[in-house]
């Protein structure tokens, strides 16, 4: 398929991490271009300017109309607020894009094909409406198929929300890139989706057909590779979304997990619940999964965003002496570190198939 | 509303205790009408033939047009399978029923609305079609108003599916009757709902919204009673449903758990992954919740109905040492013992409103 070319929707959001952090993700990471933002609050500066981790330049101007000259081909709703709802502000901007032709790319739990007006207009106009999240494929309750599947499974878990899941995942892939191992991402969420362009929104899936949902996308992928990349959700302890994080466990029956963390955070960031130590968040989860499926956590991939170059390395050594784990921030200082924690686990998984060749890596 | 006449509709399926535990549950629980159960297989028979633990008495025939006579108002569909989907063998029966003009109370995952021609033949008919398991109300993210509940929610967890946690509540409820405390029980399941008249069958909720929809009961019932008991749904260590329990455990924000076991079981029934020593899997439900909501399992009910008297006596004390919790079997025994212990841990439970009325139960 041939690349979109996205204008990205974060109207009055892009300054804020959080908010915008499924215009930063594709941003980072789509292999499709991006030619403007719009958000009218930021209009005239560049993404670069407000972001420069996201690696990439593009202007930011102030509504969908401006950037038609750009010959964009796709309009993509780059926010995640809680609850899934689009916001009015957004709705003018939305339907400009669909009355100029433009492909709109909507990762909400509001759907676009729901709505009557963006329907109507967008069979006049001919674009096409991608609801990112409404889950494709049949519905099905998980059978342990997934328990023999003799590849690696690799599992990012989290403290919380928006700690650096999908981006640990994203940039393990590409530490990846050219050895000896064939890794692959697998998206969960929908901007992983959108990156990917392909995956299953499992937070949108019916609660009894959750660990299906996370079981299939192994099915899927894991016999194409060596290692399977599982983007993590929510977290075991988040109030509102552990039960997503708990299909994905189960689900997936991983052989390895990795733990995501930002740097000093002790309580979850909506609920103000406490987010237990380390050490004993890992045993948590490695209890709960040792009934389903024996695996541990081989990695912490800290987020340290917020942290001087000095303090970040300093907090990675904390975690590594606090848990006896490789830890990095893959984000700021690359995946390597990490990636050969996941490939010396994959070397000492008991595995099928693949396991000569994984344990040829060994010698 | 009037009392149903219930025609139940378990073809091949009576016999077996799990494939018709929607229709045993009803048949125990339900305070409306049951005029027969449709099973070809049993044709003849009484309902107190086959399971006399139910409790009441009702002809078993081979037809839906063989009940007519009996002036049913509903027909319900009874029984439970894994996937959710109607048996081919309930068609002509469930078609046959709309025809006669039956309401027809169907609690599987899939909808009788989404079936073409059940829907045509109910607008000839005027059959009124209740797909229990759809969620009603809007969607909603969990939001922490739980936890400021002044009145006392109480959870049942169990060690699998099918071990009798709806029993176990609805025994509860029926042992406070007349008592200090008003106690109401909360309908989480399709059976429940069929029971109680009202719930929302949380399996079938959007994950994301899982623990919003948990919420909303607990908020729904728990202000105008003492104690809530709400229904649980499978298990923590259940590959499959896991998620759903884990929804449940934060969703409610419970002040004390009962767990729900069937005595003598260590494996999951439909995976064999194996169940923890009971203490063990106590902790680790009360560990998954201390971040959360601090509570404790305060009872275990325990299903003995696959025991004789003496054994089942013996295994109900060997529980208690076990675990140091009151233990009983409450649909064999009765709900007393462990309404006891329940009404005691609601004494002991500081809350706010209700506080007075229950702190003088313990004087």
């Amino acid at each position: 398929m041939p690349k979109r070319r996205y204008v990205i929707l974060a109207e009055g959001a892009f300054a804020n991490e959080q908010a915008s952090k499924t215009a930063r993700g594709v941003l980072r990471y789509s292999e499709d271009d991006v030619v403007a933002v719009v958000d009218s609050t930021l209009a005239g500066r560049d993404v670069a300017d407000i972001a420069a981790s996201i690696g990439r330049s593009a202007p930011i101007v102030a509504r969908v109309s401006d950037t038609l000259a750009l010959r964009p081909t796709s309009l993509l709703v780059g926010i995640a607020p809680v609850g899934g709802t689009l916001p009015a502000a957004f709705r003018s901007q939305v339907l400009a894009a669909i009355e100029a032709g433009l492909e709109i790319v909507n990762g909400l739990h509001d759907l676009l094909r729901d709505d009557e007006e963006f329907v109507a207009c967008a069979a006049r106009s001919g674009s096409r409406l991608w609801d990112v999240r409404e889950p494709t494929g049949p519905l099905r309750v998980f059978t342990g198929e997934a328990y023999d599947v003799p590849q690696v499974v690799v599992l990012a878990v989290g403290s919380d929300c928006s700690v650096g899941k999908m981006s640990t995942m994203l940039e393990l892939q590409a530490a990846a890139r050219g050895g000896l191992l064939e890794a692959a991402f697998v998206a969960t969420g929908q901007t992983g989706i959108m990156i990917a362009g392909s995956g299953i929104a499992v937070d949108r899936v019916i609660a009894d057909y959750l660990c299906g949902a996370a079981e299939q996308l192994v099915l899927d992928i894991a016999p194409s590779v060596d290692v399977t990349l599982v983007e993590g959700q929510g977290g075991i302890f988040h109030p509102a979304y552990a039960p997503v994080t708990l299909g994905l466990l189960y689900g997936t029956a991983p052989d390895a997990l990795i733990l995501c963390h930002r740097a000093g955070q002790r309580e979850i960031a909506e609920f103000g619940s406490p987010i237990p130590p380390l050490r004993a968040l890992i045993a948590a989860h490695e209890a709960l999964l040792a009934p389903i499926k024996s695996a541990r956590c081989v990695a912490v991939a800290l987020n340290t965003s917020h942290l001087g170059i000095g303090d970040a390395r300093r907090a990675i050594d904390e975690i590594a002496a606090e848990t006896g784990l490789p830890a990095d921030d893959v984000v700021r200082f690359g995946g390597d570190r990490l990636w050969n924690a996941v490939a010396a686990a994959a070397a000492a998984t008991p595995k099928g198939a693949k396991r000569k060749k994984i344990a040829a890596l060994t010698v």
